[in-house]
C-alpha cells in the first residue's frame, strides 16, 4: 500500500471521514465501491477480498478507492458498519427481551453471514495497524451509542432505576459478545436459536451475580 | 512453515500437548526452549520473536522446538501461559475486592510487560489459524477455572448465594478485560492505579443494572 501513500490525506484530517460515508466523498462512487465491496465479500469471502478486485468490480481506480479509504481493513470497517444497521432494531417490550433479542440477532448475523468473518478479521488486523484500531474504536463507540439508545429505553419505561450505571452494562454486554465472536462459540443450539447461555448472561448483568441464585 | 511439516505430531495427538509443558516433551530442553523465548519476547518485543531467533538463544535445533510446537503461535500461548501464573493469586478478603484487584494486576501485567502485545498477538492469530484458535479455547478453559475458584471462595465465605450463577460471572469478566485489551484501553488514570472504571464494571457483575441506582 505504500505506493498509494501519495493519494492519502494527512492522518489528521483522514480520521474522521474514515468511519462514516458522506463530507467530501463522491456520494455515488462511494456507495458504488461499497456494493462491489459487499458483493465479493458475500459472494468470495474475505479470501477474494482486495481493493484491486472491489475497484475491478465497481469500474473505479485503485487511486479513487485508496483516496477514501486507506487500506483494505478500513474498507472492510464501512462494509462492515453498514451491513449491520438492520440487526440492531429491536422492540420486544421489556429490556431483558430486547437485549435476549438483540445478541441473538447479532449472533445469527455473525454466525450465517460473511459479517462475523470479517469482524474478526477487522479485529484482528486492530491489534497490529494503528488506524485501524482507531476506526475500530470509532465504530465501536457509535454501536455503543446505540445499545445504550435501547438501554434508556428500557429505563424510561421503568425497567431500570433512572441511576442505572448504563456505560457498565453497555460495556459489559460488548465484550460478552466480542469475546463469543473472537473464540467461535456463537453457535446456536436451542430451539428458538438462541445462543448457548445468552438469556442467563442478560439476566446477570440486569440484576446481579447475587440475585441468581 | 510447511517444511517442517514432517516433524509435527499427527492433529490428534498435537492438541493436548500444545498448553501445558510435560507428558513427552524432555523437560529440561522445554523449560530452556520457554526460557529462551520469554528472554527475546521482553528484550526485543513481538518483531524479534521467531522460532529461529528461539532456537538460536536456547542452542535448540529448530526442528525440536517445531516437534513440540507446531508454530510461532503456539511457542507464544505456552510463554504468555507461564508469565500469568502469578498475576493471578489474589486474596483480599472480599470477592468484590478480589475481582477488582485481579483485573487491575492483569492490566498492569497487559500494560506494563510484553504480554499485551502477546496476548493480542495470539487472539490475532488465532482468527485466521483453526490451531491458534483451539490451543486459545484451552487455555481460556484454564483461566475460567482458575477465576471461577475466586469466585467459589467467595460463595463459600457468603459473599454470593450459593447457586449464584458462576459461569455468566466468569465468562462476563473475560469477555470485559479481553474488549479492553483488544480495543488498548487499560491504561491505569487514577491515584491507586485502578483502570477506568473498573471498579463499577465490577460492581454491576455482583449487584446488578438494577442494583447500581
Amino acid at each position: 500500500m505504500g505506493e498509494h501513500s501519495a493519494d492519502v490525506a494527512p492522518k489528521g484530517k483522514a480520521a474522521p471521514r474514515r468511519t462514516s460515508i458522506g463530507g467530501r466523498r463522491n456520494p455515488a462512487s462511494a456507495s458504488a465501491i461499497l456494493e462491489a465491496a459487499e458483493a465479493i465479500l458475500s459472494e468470495t469471502g474475505l479470501a477474494g477480498f482486495s481493493i484491486e478486485a472491489v475497484a475491478r468490480r465497481a469500474g473505479a481506480g485503485k487511486p479513487t478507492i485508496y483516496r477514501w479509504w486507506p487500506n483494505r481493513s478500513a474498507l472492510l470497517m464501512d462494509v462492515y458498519a453498514r451491513q449491520k444497521e438492520t440487526v440492531l432494531r429491536v422492540d420486544t417490550g421489556t429490556l431483558e427481551g430486547d437485549l435476549v433479542e438483540l445478541l441473538t440477532r447479532l449472533f445469527a448475523f455473525w454466525r450465517d453471514t460473511p459479517a462475523g468473518a470479517t469482524f474478526r478479521s477487522i479485529i484482528a488486523e486492530a491489534q497490529s495497524d494503528p488506524a485501524s484500531l482507531a476506526a475500530l474504536q470509532s465504530f465501536l463507540a457509535d454501536r455503543r451509542a446505540y445499545v445504550g439508545e435501547v438501554v434508556a429505553r428500557g429505563i424510561a419505561r421503568g425497567d431500570l432505576p433512572p441511576k442505572a450505571d448504563l456505560p457498565s452494562l453497555v460495556e459489559l454486554i460488548f465484550g460478552f459478545a466480542w469475546m463469543r465472536l473472537l473464540t467461535g462459540d456463537i453457535a446456536a443450539p436451542d430451539a428458538d436459536h438462541v445462543p448457548d447461555a445468552l438469556p442467563a448472561r442478560v439476566r446477570l448483568l440486569l440484576r446481579g451475580a447475587a440475585a441468581t441464585a
